[in-house]
């Protein structure tokens, strides 16, 4: 009596893609010395363990009752109470405009369940966040990409792509975008760009998904304002931008708590969705973080983190002009995890980092970022949170010399 | 710029079903002493506040740089460790055949999601939990039900719909069923009977999915061994029965964690599926929770929650017993929570809810357990989880009164 599950399972299923990248790190474990670029977690010296310990204690043991018993799928009343006082971009929303989600990820499935059927285009940045690339492959979407330049997606590009599209009889139902320090890039949108986007996108009837796991991560520079806001309080349109922000970069993505905000006809489909999903997020989690809210520990402790990895942006943006050779490209983010290379046209990042183990340094070849069969090469991801500054000047002088070696 | 949601909702979204019992009880509320016997919340007063408190705050203190990280997407190792060494359906278990989840319901939608097409059969008792059935649906699943006697589904039945479905030329993606003390009913399926439907879902190569959120919760009678145990290490077939099990009603339904068993092949594909739905469960719900399975206190807690519901479901049983009129059937539960009353043909549930308010008291009509268009109208659902005996006694001698008014 031997099942035979090949034969039962979804279409979905059998199609869907791994992370490859999981794969390829293992194989570095074990190389003494190895320093590591390829993460994307942040540096556990970030989290705030004494306090967040003595919250859970005190919320389940005065408010236990209640939040250890099953919570609402729209998300815990008192954590959007606390995330309208301190967060700018969700002043006077109601609370049907706010899902607390497990996570950003669980956020952008809600979000892509509610719209998507199979054969549907989503339309994305390339490269792009490959959680998110494998996620909507496996609801069976056409993943389409935008052409970039230094501001993110080009406008007159997007309305071409739309134009063509509809041409062709098929349904765009979403833009996912990354505007604040974009993974894997590291670059951030302009303001004028944003205005730009949102125009085409309303012109088209085509949401915006912006995800902005990095944001309070900003080390230099001018905060731009969110698509959300700028669509919303700007342009006065409420309803093209859907947000999903996230805890995991400032308090610890152990937590698997984020929240999106957007119109409220679509975020009562995903709240519907999330009833089906997971019932709701964790009801202790959510309560322990609107009481960290409440204690006002949130804007002082991001400070910290910020204080903790602007050293290791500036290390690596140092480092990478001290020891790069002419001939590459690379960004410069002003906050963030990540910093994207260029490399010349020959060099192959894949290649690249079977070689770097002799280096003693591991980074993500880029080709990882794009949707399968449009996959670019000579590139790869960087990641600074992780790695002291003295590990990112040593590491990228290896790389250097490296890259020197392939040109 | 207003968007057209409307029109870019995907198909299963514009079907989604909410569930209306929210609706239903919500017309209760405000009703001055109404007693309820509409819920399936667990009673806050079995939830083990003090011991939870301290060990959040001790594993956070203590393992927090790990705990707070990304977790697996399989589930902490940890957990699995000590759910193997106190729960002798996961003796010998692999890690690889354990998937933790986001509460039950998180686990039984990537059971389905790993399998169902849409237009697939889902095989189901009829009635069944309502939660399973409205995920089901919202992945456009056909839902058959099985006919039942005491005992549960029917084998023979089973075969005839089996084999009808099979003629028709329609993928049968799995069975789903409650064994133990079910929801709505109550029941318990004989361990002869478990074996039957077994040996008939590995004749046509069904799997069976095996909800068990109440079998820690027996008050009276004999336990029977699950379908996963009897499948697995009676009948030498570990491959057909997948078994979600959950804390919800043993420590609380907040920390929203459970875990499923099964094929290795098939949690495999599951565990894909949770790293684009939810990452991961909350690692640091999934580190507290192994950490009171360490400090061996969950064993003895179950025993105070037995203790805690064993005379309210004596009372509910002993005042059907005294005050129901003569003409209706009811189950006998051994444990769980429920108990299911089979009314008169002619006397509808759903009629029966809105007088029952002059009556102040509350339950959840029959029909909302089936699926949509194959309702049964002339039957109810009584919870005796959540009042206490008095207000069972009291409630279920009104229920009479009104119920002898209608005959």
């Amino acid at each position: 009596m031997v099942m035979n599950y090949n034969k039962l399972f979804s279409k979905q299923t059998l199609n869907m893609r791994s992370s490859i990248i999981r794969e390829m790190l293992s194989s570095t474990k074990g190389i003494p010395g190895l320093i590591s670029f390829a993460g994307g977690f942040p540096a556990p010296e970030t989290f705030p363990k004494e306090d967040i310990a003595q919250i859970f204690a005190d919320v389940i043991k005065n408010e236990g009752d209640d939040i250890l018993q099953y919570g609402a799928s729209e998300g815990d009343r008192l954590l959007k109470e606390q995330l309208r006082r301190v967060e700018t971009d969700l002043e006077g929303l109601k609370d049907e405009e706010i899902l607390v989600t497990v996570g950003s990820t669980n956020g952008i499935y809600l979000y892509a369940a509610s719209l998507v059927n199979e054969g549907d285009v989503i339309l994305a940045e390339a490269p792009s966040f490959l959680g998110s690339l494998l996620a909507f492959e496996s609801m069976g979407a056409d993943l389409v990409s935008i052409d970039m330049d230094d501001e993110g997606i080009i406008p007159e590009k997007m309305s071409e792509v739309a134009e063509q599209l509809k041409k062709e009889g098929k349904n765009i139902k979403f833009l996912y975008l990354i505007p604040d320090f974009q993974n894997p890039r590291g670059t951030t949108m302009s303001h004028k760009r944003r205005k730009e986007i949102i125009e085409v996108a309303s012109e088209y009837n085509i949401p915006i998904l912006e995800d902005n796991p990095y944001g309070p991560l900003r080390y230099a520079g001018e905060k731009v304002k969110s698509m959300y806001s700028i669509a919303r309080y700007e342009m006065g349109n409420p309803d093209t931008v859907t947000m999903v922000k996230s805890f995991s970069k400032i308090l610890g993505p152990g937590l698997r708590l984020a929240y999106i905000i957007g119109s409220e006809i679509l975020i009562g489909k995903m709240c519907s969705w999330m009833q089906k999903v997971n019932v709701s997020p964790d009801c202790v989690a959510q309560r322990a973080v609107a009481e960290y809210l409440k204690r006002d520990l949130l804007m002082p402790h991001v400070e910290t983190v910020r204080d903790f990895y602007r050293p290791r942006m500036n290390a690596m943006i140092d480092s990478m002009n001290k020891f790069m050779p002419d001939g590459l490209k690379w960004t410069k983010p002003d906050g963030g995890m990540f910093l994207w290379i260029e490399l010349p046209e020959k060099i192959n990042g894949d290649e690249l980092f079977e070689k770097a183990k002799k280096f003693k340094i591991a980074f993500i070849p880029g080709s990882n970022f794009y949707p399968k069969g449009r996959e670019k090469y000579n590139c790869m991801r960087l990641n600074f949170s992780y790695p002291t500054p003295e590990q990112i000047e040593t590491g990228i002088e290896r790389l250097a010399e490296l890259i020197k070696s392939e040109m």
